[in-house]
């Protein structure tokens, strides 16, 4: 028998109609002789309830405490449909993250899975059962309960199929795959049958928020195989592996497989740096102390021995408070000038592994935003995508030019 | 330093407002030296909204997925009360039922405690911190989470207080103590401020549903005094403790020390059974396995040998699907002629522990009953209370009637 994971988010367990909705689905993977292993979010609002509680008690409230209040919210859902399952009369049995063995590195708010002990799930899936488990969650070394943060419910996903050696984990969501961009934006997306993990990665670390970046990565250093799709329809979804062939076999030459645009971007700029070595180490290691993920990362000025230097960097708007804390601190302790930080600007990408054996199309992209009148802020390259920050307001703009100019538009 | 233990009921933790003014009836504790352990209950209806939603998808929801749904509600409350102690400034940490060490027997939904293991409380109250845990619930020998059953918590309080030796128990309610009848009922009804833990246990048996018996018990067995008190007022509570002497001090010489009903009465009629050894076993045994708590039983009949038997008890209302169909069995089994049920009556109740010396008191309690036209459906006493069945509608007078004839009103 083969094991699949499947995973559904919290819209997919919104109310008890949905959670029906979810069973069947659940039913028919495991109808089909498979071993079914279930990771599920908290239902719908409940997490954002919860944050709302506990901001009526607390300005700051402690981490460890909000860790203990946030993980009910899988607990309840898993319960409710293992119970559900049951009176299906299938047997069902829910797990929370510590039950299941999840291990994390005790982090608070931000844990990551170190182990996965699958014992006990293996136990009850050779004794027939559907395992329903808690995602977003794990037992810190402590014996506290942690959580992986918010969207980490992917990676306990992700995490648990590479645990268990899945055929494949299916992540369910409310949108029904990949886009070559966002089709609420880009009128003319479509929506990609295959994509590589790099792909996949650089598409949903630029702002496609159909997979968390953490759970692409795991899959793609243990090769399972993702499955993208909507838990609202039956369409076919979009399926993420290591050699993704969609382009070629569409005998089409397509450089660019896609357009991202991520409008959850904080710009920080800190400027007046004295030119000293071990600069940057200072100013990144403080941020990575505080767990802030950055995103890109320029430095400037001539290059003058023994002038003052800038630095802009960018990171999501959830952190804007530790980031200038952390910023006041490294200003004063490097002897800086100051730093401000811009809540107004968009990140805008194009994706593609055909971009490494082109060359110009960074060019042709600052040509097509320039034709449209888009200020580019900052501009960071890899080998399969080019991002740029943009005014938050011209990002739609942007999206749709790009999508056209690079011959992704389909009717 | 002494360790007290708090307890919070529902209501006491029901919105923002309320927890915080729990949190600062502990900090008074704490500030006056003591350690201080805080055992909660779920926020106001957070249980029955839970009940509600699984009744939404199972109409005879698994009692295993039910305790890791309702367990839910406790740790959400204690996450919260901790992070706001924190942010007060005073060192708090919450603990689930299994981390705080509680052991249970298994059973689902109605949990025994078997052990606390004290040992990361103990470390946590030793770095100065109050700590709070969530009541009603433990950890099974499997693993699983497993509920105490609803009210379940004052045990938790009660059974962490013995494990720690506390100097007392405090247990925080809507009422600020407890009373000679139900002040709602019975108008000079007044509070008594120290009970033993014989006649406690009689009131809370019977009906006063001030304390769950299980927690007086367990208080009894290892003489740790309970204080019962309001957490709405600063009011005086009534402290349980082995010897009491209330009665005495007050220089009056009452027999009775309270009137005590209880309208969760399910009444079950057996009749026609054939007079054969082993039938009281087989019924009883058969109750016992479904975890049906028994109050009154009444053999009847004229004990020619031979003649069929019929036989009476009481349960709570609460368990009325399970003892029909536990019944259903009994009487194929046994070849009886059938069965009924009643749920129209209630209990009245006299306690107090100077009945023993006081020959007459139930000829008394059944005049006074007789002489308001209140008929008796069933009859039981022991060394220090009497109780009898009545119409359910006439239970408020019966209360009234017995509270002023055995000289228990106040102005």
């Amino acid at each position: 028998m083969t094991i699949v994971v499947q995973k559904f988010g919290g819209s997919s367990v919104a109310n008890p109609e949905r959670i029906r909705r979810v069973s069947e689905r659940i039913l028919q993977t495991a109808e089909a002789g498979n071993q079914v292993v279930v990771i599920l979010s908290a239902m719908g609002d409940t997490t954002d309830d919860l944050i709302e509680l506990a901001a009526q008690l607390s300005t700051n409230p402690c981490k460890r405490e909000m860790d203990m209040l946030l993980s009910t919210g899988e607990q309840q859902s898993v319960a409710l449909m293992a119970m559900l399952l049951c009176d299906m009369g299938y047997p069902a049995v829910s797990l929370t993250g510590p039950q299941a063995g999840y291990k994390t590195d005790g982090v608070y708010s931000k844990a990551r899975i170190i182990d996965i002990d699958t014992k006990r799930v293996l136990s009850e899936l050779n004794d027939g059962k559907i395992v329903v488990v808690t995602g977003f969650q794990g037992l810190a070394p402590n014996g506290d309960i942690t959580t992986l943060g918010r969207g980490g419910s992917d990676t306990s996903a992700v995490a648990m199929a590479v645990a268990l050696k899945a055929e494949i984990c299916e992540i369910y969501t409310d949108v029904d795959g990949v886009y070559t961009a966002d089709p609420r934006v880009v009128k003319k997306a479509w929506k990609i049958p295959e994509i590589s993990y790099d792909e996949m990665l650089d598409m949903a670390a630029m702002g496609a928020l159909v997979l968390q970046p953490r759970s692409v990565e795991v899959a793609k250093q243990n090769g399972i195989p993702l499955c993208v799709r909507s838990s609202f329809n039956q369409n076919e979804g979009t399926i993420v592996k290591e050699v993704a062939n969609v382009f070629k076999e569409l005998e089409k030459d397509l450089v660019v497989c896609g357009v991202a645009h991520d409008m959850n971007v904080l710009k920080v700029n800190l400027y007046g740096i004295p030119d000293q070595p071990g600069v940057a180490d200072l100013i990144f290691s403080s941020l990575a102390n505080e767990k802030i993920n950055l995103d890109m990362i320029i430095q400037s000025g001539r290059g003058t021995p023994g002038e003052k230097q800038n630095l802009s960097f960018t990171t999501g708007k959830d952190d804007a408070w530790k980031v200038k804390s952390v910023m006041n601190a490294v200003v004063k302790e490097l002897g800086a000038e100051g730093f401000d930080t811009r809540d107004d600007v968009a990140k805008i990408s194009l994706v593609g592994a055909g971009m490494i054996t082109r060359p110009g199309v960074a060019a042709n992209m600052f040509h097509v935003l320039a034709d449209n009148n888009i200020n580019i802020h900052m501009i960071s390259t890899s080998e399969i995508k080019i991002s740029c920050i943009v005014d938050a307001d011209r990002i739609k703009d942007a999206a749709i030019a790009l999508h056209t100019a690079f011959g992704l538009d389909r009717d």
